[in-house]
């Protein structure tokens, strides 16, 4: 692997470029990005050099695809007949079955690997991009059989994932959807409806919080520019959580007695600390 | 004032201490508390001197409490043969419905004026009080008739409020139930309700997560100890809270299409940008 093309050089790209160059990566990094962003990333000496989609493609052994997931869908069909043979083009987006689905009509010369790793921050942006950010992470791959892990392509791009210091974890990418609706989809909706839910009431009632409130309402800061595609693309699985979560909400409105709550708050903190006992 | 006796001298009576002390108080703060804690308050400076409650009660100008809810109610009682004529009996309970009605029935020979620091902080106990907790944060009083801020010692208590840098808020007991049933018990009964419920589900629904499952499953390791008796003596503004709450959610389920969930997502940025505005 001398090249590596990243497609999109966002805060995930960017630090993806970053990532391998710390670990040793001495090939070139190229770019493709807005005007604005190939400037930054550039000055940031994120990527190498700037191309446009086709010529990056041409010539690129990893194609690495952390754009917008239409964006990612809409562009797929262009790279099969630019890609060097033996290529391999893989992606960051949030949900997989759409893309992975995709890239199996529309890629045959090129070798497709479904990816998201499980990264990400407040900021956005190549700016706040960092060699770190993939740190402890899990990084999923959702190959659609085992034997598209073994390709030499494939081989080169994992040892890379074990280097940026990530955790590889191989999922089907219903598997990866139906998780990720679960402990990242449903987050996000359970902070923006409690957020939208208070916009709409009167003052005082939402004049006076503690830091709480601040901290539920984090995430539902998070741009529509990017969960629009989410929702669209993991519509059925996200019903689904969604379903679950609102059950529990239940449970609570008809037992709100102190042993049944008690248990709820016994199982909520075994899971936290779960949550961070891994992290 | 004199001589202030705080009773349960854990994160918010020790910062109320360390507040006032800073805020050049130089008056007497004798601490009622277990004997573990008072030993820590002792050997951090929180506090002048340890005294059982009773003695505590009849020396003190103001009497703050600032222990469980329950603990506050049940031990009411008990201060108003002890008291000082003209003292102030004010606390720091979440709930303030409970306190407040039992306070009419109990207190006859000092005044009792019902307040609602809104701050907080991870950590607990003494050893995480802090001189600045209560900087910026809202100060809720709860008198039952704006008249019994007027009397000297409800006066003096409220002069210390903006000296340690909080800002007084005055709302109805009932008012002030309803106002956190939604912008601070919910938000805690939303954490744990998905940390609940995910804590239910197989692998590998919840190994694969980003840090959005970390932040949303912050509150969900607080302690049951505390919430128990908020969620008894606010119970019906909860479940009100709760079902609005729930019919949002529903509304997500039932509409999950770009337009309505790109005018949810804005209407969550609004609220949450507002929140951290004013914070």
């Amino acid at each position: 692997m001398d090249t590596v093309a990243i497609f999109g050089v966002g805060l995930i790209g960017g630090s993806f470029a970053l990532a391998i160059r710390k670990a040793g990566f001495t090939g070139r990094i190229i770019g493709v990005s807005s005007d604005h962003t190939i400037r930054a990333a550039l000055a940031l000496q994120v990527i190498d050099e700037a191309l446009p989609a086709q010529h990056a493609a041409a010539q690129a052994d990893l194609l690495y695809l952390s754009q917008p997931i239409h964006k990612i869908i809409d562009s797929l069909a262009e790279f099969d007949s630019r890609v060097k043979p033996g290529a391999l083009i893989t992606d960051a987006g949030s949900t997989k079955q759409a893309i992975v689905d995709r890239a199996s009509q529309v890629i045959s010369r090129a070798q497709f690997l479904g990816g998201h790793p499980m990264a990400g921050r407040e900021r956005r942006g190549v700016e706040a991009a960092e060699a770190d950010l993939f740190q402890g992470r899990p990084y999923v791959l959702t190959p659609r059989s085992a034997s598209e892990l073994e390709t030499p392509a494939a081989r080169e791009f994992l040892s890379w994932i074990p280097k940026i210091g990530s955790l590889p974890v191989i999922m089907s990418p219903q598997e990866h959807d139906r998780t990720v609706a679960f402990t990242s989809h449903l987050p996000q909706l359970a902070s923006t409806a409690l957020a939208a839910m208070l916009d709409g009431l009167p003052e005082p009632q939402t004049s006076v919080y503690g830091p709480a409130l601040v901290d539920s309402t984090r995430l539902a800061l998070s741009s529509f520019d990017i969960w629009g595609d989410i929702l669209d693309t993991n519509r059925h699985q996200i019903l689904a959580a969604l379903a679950s979560y609102i059950a529990k909400l239940e449970e609570f409105r008809e037992h709100l007695d102190q042993d049944a709550m008690r248990r709820h708050f016994d199982a909520a903190g075994r899971l936290a600390a779960q949550v961070r006992d891994r992290n």
